[in-house]
């Protein structure tokens, strides 16, 4: 008889944006009349930006005719995009990273979830807390957690970095050592991010541990302070201990159209063997390239047009984000975040538990976020907004919420 | 100090198709003259049908428009086409699958990698020898297939099926039992496959013995005979013990389009365990949806028109099958396939090795088919060459390989 595996009958609950999903869909057949604003789940709003739509249209037809229709995509991504890549992300900055360096993907969570598999089942994985539950939920599934605790909603081979208030949500050297550690920022869910001299800290620690740092920077184009920095490969040595997963959703609207990439670089080793080879196999064994269409979706969002129409995409997030995070500011709350990324993360106002606050808004305001009790432990008594709704919902939201 | 998935040391060598990738390039670096006519991999050559197209700009234009822009898609597909599945590849066909047991993917590749994570480490798994390696070789990075023994090219934990001109190609029930079963039918890489009968028979001895089958009905399309299944759910009892993986690379031409989905019962369990529940979780934390232009694309080949234009598309294709099938019996090769699927598995001649009539292939006739041997040991001394080219080029390269 088959057996399945166990581990994924450990994980708790379901997942987290799962579970909103229901309890929204539930609320709104009890009560059709009312009219939900939704800034809990990070996704966009504002339409592809016009050299996005128009590559892509290009693309559509070039799909069509029998000259320049286009199979199998190259495993690892056109050359055409990761060339767009290593230039824009990478060499204007100064970070040296080759374009077969870049692995195109059809976005960052299936990579923040599948880069777990190159790893030995023995690591132990140390993450920030509050943080994005899809790095904790693919090391479940993995069987690398150890036991689960009901209580205390933390697993017992896991390193919780607490982020919290007390530390401005800045994550500290765990007094454990890591053998991966899993870094967002700017973070969801908290907003907040570290400079480039912390940054600088860890890839020192993560060379001096021998730990290998997983870089989750799909917030990166919101960063708007200067000593931040926008690729761990500004870091000396980050080649040597970081691999670093980039998205194109929240830069370029993508969460519909589904792109990303991840850098694994060649320094990058275990003794001898090559987690760049490892990847590779990866990739080449069981992905099959994102679609063209949609990598030339991304090359666009390189080009002149397509780089000042999302920096005003970017800009116009940016102000809802000012607007949610000044509105709640004089409305008595307790707010961080917005300022280098698309997340406001206030505190819940009373002695609310970050599901009751969740309920609360549901009800009386109508507004949906996001409980920060559902990005781990330390999330308790926080609770998440995002600034992708459009500027008029984001504005009425902030008025319901006030008015509350 | 962090650990690798040592899993990845063991597999031998790089996955068939990028070897084959990096022997053409050395050719065609060698000899730039050469016209190559690739009938190796099987990637399609047919534009996309003008049913699609018309609905992927559609998409597009959507996508470029606030009152219609869709950001994240549902976790497990939009209804639009997991209700235009359930309805033309099950329903119309007799066969009861709701639209909530399909989940819509990126491509069968990843699926068929994917699938085997939610079953336990210490399942046995069955395979066809040959077969399309990703079956394999997903098992082998989880860790599931034991020692691999160069010199047979097995491993010690795989059962292998042999699928060889003695026996039709068509697999025996294994002499231990499996706890995992892979079917793919029609069967790439031989072309061949089982009458309705037999597949019972194989759904009934899975239900026996309580093992699941891993159903792959990627090429369904290329059917041409009567009392062949186009799915494993016209089987009775198939619900409880089978997952169906489909794909609309071959059908439709997807296979730079990206898109699939996959069948798990509700009724399919392990004890109290719900495999159904257990995908969705998969396909929550780890996956973020298939493109809403590419499940567009996918809905427009269920329509009228789609339907018309894509059975034209088979036809083309099964032309060229039927015309290297005939030319090369008729140079003296001893030939299988090409009727219900648009491979045929050719016998080398001589003794030659399938690697040896590879390159003996590539240098005489400059045509890039695919050795047998890379589908599994029992693939040696065969080849495969798909029916994807155009029709003039698979004129022309029936014509070098009969002037040899």
């Amino acid at each position: 008889m088959f057996k399945i595996n166990e581990n994924y009958q450990k994980l708790p609950g379901s997942y987290l944006f799962s579970t909103i999903a229901k309890k929204v869909s539930a609320f709104t057949e009890a009560h059709p009349d009312k009219e939900l604003i939704r800034l809990g789940i990070g996704d966009v709003t504002q339409p592809l930006a016009p050299a996005v739509i128009a590559a892509m249209h290009k693309a559509v037809d070039e799909m069509g005719d029998a000259g320049t229709f286009r199979g199998y995509a190259p495993d690892l991504g056109y050359a055409f995009l990761r060339d767009a890549i290593a230039e824009h992300d990478y060499k204007l900055r100064g970070c040296d990273i080759s374009p077969d360096e870049i692995f195109v993907s059809d976005g960052a969570k299936s990579d923040s979830a599948n880069i777990q598999e190159i790893f030995g089942q023995e690591n132990r994985i140390a993450v920030c807390d509050p943080v994005y539950p899809v790095y904790v939920d693919s090391n479940v599934m993995a069987g690398r957690t150890g036991v689960y605790d009901p209580k205390k909603e933390t697993w017992s081979n896991v390193i919780y970095m607490p982020c919290t208030m007390e530390n401005g949500f800045v994550p500290e050297f765990p007094r454990e050592t890591p053998d991966m550690i899993y870094l967002c920022l700017p973070n969801n869910p908290t907003g907040t991010t570290i400079t480039k001299a912390q940054l600088q800290e860890w890839v020192d620690y993560a060379n001096k541990v021998g730990a290998v740092i997983i870089y989750d920077g799909a917030y990166e184009a919101y960063i708007s302070e200067g000593d931040v920095a926008h690729s761990i490969y500004e870091c000396e040595g980050a080649k040597a201990c970081a691999i670093e997963l980039k998205s194109f959703s929240k830069n370029a609207g993508f969460t519909g159209v589904r792109l990303g990439y991840t850098v694994v670089p060649k320094e990058l080793k275990c003794g001898e063997a090559s987690l760049h080879q490892m990847w590779a196999r990866r990739h080449g064994t069981k992905f099959n390239g994102a679609p063209y269409i949609v990598q030339r979706a991304g090359e666009a969002t390189y080009s002149p047009e397509g780089r000042t129409q999302l920096k005003e995409q970017v800009a116009y997030y940016m102000k809802n984000a000012a607007a949610i995070k000044n509105g709640l500011k004089d409305a008595g709350y307790t707010v961080f975040g917005g300022v280098n990324a698309p997340y406001i993360w206030l505190k819940t106002p009373g002695k609310m538990t970050s599901w009751e606050f969740f309920d609360y808004l549901l009800e009386n305001a109508n507004v949906v976020g996001t409980p920060g009790s559902g990005f781990g432990p330390s999330g308790e008594g926080y609770f998440r907004l995002t600034a992708f709704g459009t500027y008029e919902n984001t504005l009425a939201a902030l008025g319901r919420i006030q008015k509350l």
